[in-house]
């Protein structure tokens, strides 16, 4: 660990505690790329997280994710809050950055000093969120705002990965996007606080949430377990985001009350503490040395003279 | 590791390797029930791995993936080759398998002893097809499947999963699905051994081959390196399946040739027994004893006492 780095990192801690966008996106970039101040910067943010209200927002291509996520961001800044978005996309494993991006994204909230706005590529081989979206969230918790939307497309491990870092996950449906038994497969019952049915003035629209209605209802939940609600908006004119912002706040309440809210990040921060000590394994197999030997047993394995599990066991005490 | 085991293990992989299908199904559900025979049961397989063919499938939702896996799979048989498929549903992470799953799957060649088929859900902590797929395909591979055929769903890192695990990889394309844009965006060019333009018999098929041919042209390829062809295909009746089941065998034996298919399936083995690791070290810190200390650690970093890297290192080495 570079003596040299720290002032720079606690110069940038400060700045980004003081509001300066400009600060939390390097703060960012340097979560994003694995910079070897990484843990310096990790070290100087911890005594300031665990006040940011996290909301997941997940949903299939099409439905509207992006205006919901920025019709909400102004909703929560009619209410006087300060928002960080992350957008996530997890289609994205080469490029390293959304090809449209932060530019589309930021239009109607460019000018707004309590608006952070960042595209980020999932990557890495622990795949989707788990490695940098963590950090990033911790850089902008750090940085005071009170609430940071992480907005993602609702494929693959995604949609789980975002139930695991937010507080509160809302789940986006849009009429003519697919019926129940691809709800029911999507694993989307499992994960939603709050469900949203978008394009509400399209035909379709009752059905969706009637449907869910019904499944939700079919769901064994605990007593005094959250019923999820169903609100229907039309993002694209505002109509219903109130709606979303009460419900967000209401669960939030019931997560403080209950305890979950603790529970749910202590399980958060334990997920983070294993992805970042497995990256960090990959990273010692990877080191000079290392790799040889991984290579042999890649070989044994290869020629069936050994099987995985051996290699596995042999990597890791032999 | 339990000494009754072995029997059984013993006997269910002879029986597989003679061409039983329930004992192969048996060994895959061990597999994904991670059986603590597990171990047991790839030592076994092992000797008898490293034949199989592997072939890739993947494609966005709608371009016809399960129709043309079902064709090559017709295509495959004419030419007496016996042949597994594992249909990967990584939008299924809770359900343990595919609700419509193997019995639509299956009608064409359900009376055919000589072709086994199975859907797996994607799920595990190191997301995607990282933790079963290797495993089952090592099953296919060692009860003697001359082709394995791994098909899934284009989406997220589930793709460049598929391209790692494959000695040749097809990438679906269909008229109406999406711009060049999006599919420079989803990192196709990087991982498509042979392209394929499905639902040729539809208007703008041409165009997705015209622009899938500028892009490829424009990839930057060492010299020597293979050029995926585009085949034109419409499943549904099979046009052009023969052309695809011979650029396989193509690109299959320029593997062999230029000794990349040593390699890859080097690579492959590497990151197998990386991922076994990880899983192996997950278990570990799931045991009695290191759960509390992982609790305490995950307390402490949900209070920001400390910083995630800090608790992952103490994890690791403390």
């Amino acid at each position: 660990m570079s003596r040299r780095a720290e002032p720079q990192v606690a110069d940038l801690v400060a700045r980004a505690r003081g509001g300066e966008p400009r600060a939390v996106a390097r703060l960012i970039s340097l979560v994003e790329d694995a910079s070897p101040w990484l843990r310096d910067v990790m070290a100087a943010l911890a005594p300031h997280t665990g006040h940011a209200q996290v909301v997941g927002i997940t949903g299939s291509p099409g439905v509207g994710k992006s205006t919901t996520t920025n019709a909400l961001v102004r909703e929560l800044r009619a209410a006087g809050k300060r928002v960080g978005v992350l957008a996530v996309d997890p289609s994205s494993p080469f490029s390293g950055g959304a090809l449209l991006g932060d530019r589309v994204r930021m239009a109607d909230h460019a000018l707004d000093p309590d608006v952070f706005i960042r595209s980020m590529a999932s990557r890495g081989h622990l795949g989707g969120l788990a490695w940098t979206t963590p950090q990033a969230l911790r850089v902008l918790d750090a940085a005071g705002f009170d609430v940071v939307v992480i907005e993602t497309v609702g494929v693959g491990q995604s949609e789980v990965e975002i139930a695991a870092l937010a507080d509160t996950t809302l789940v986006l449906l849009a009429p003519g996007m697919g019926d129940g038994i691809q709800a029911a497969k999507a694993g989307i019952l499992e994960i939603g606080d709050v469900y949203v049915v978008n394009k509400a003035d399209r035909d379709g629209a009752s059905a969706v949430s009637r449907d869910l209605r019904g499944m939700l209802a079919l769901a064994d939940r605990r007593e005094g377990a959250w019923q999820p609600p169903i609100v229907k908006t039309v993002a694209q004119d505002g109509t219903g985001l109130d709606e979303v912002a009460e419900a967000i706040g209401r669960h939030h309440a019931w997560l403080a009350e209950t305890g979950e809210l603790r529970r749910r990040r202590a399980r958060r921060a334990r997920e983070e503490i294993e992805a970042i000590a497995l990256e960090e394994l990959r990273r010692r197999w990877g080191s000079v040395g290392s790799v040889e030997r991984l290579d042999a047993l890649a070989d044994a394995v290869a020629d069936g003279r050994r099987d995985p599990y051996a290699a596995a066991d042999e990597l890791l005490d032999g």
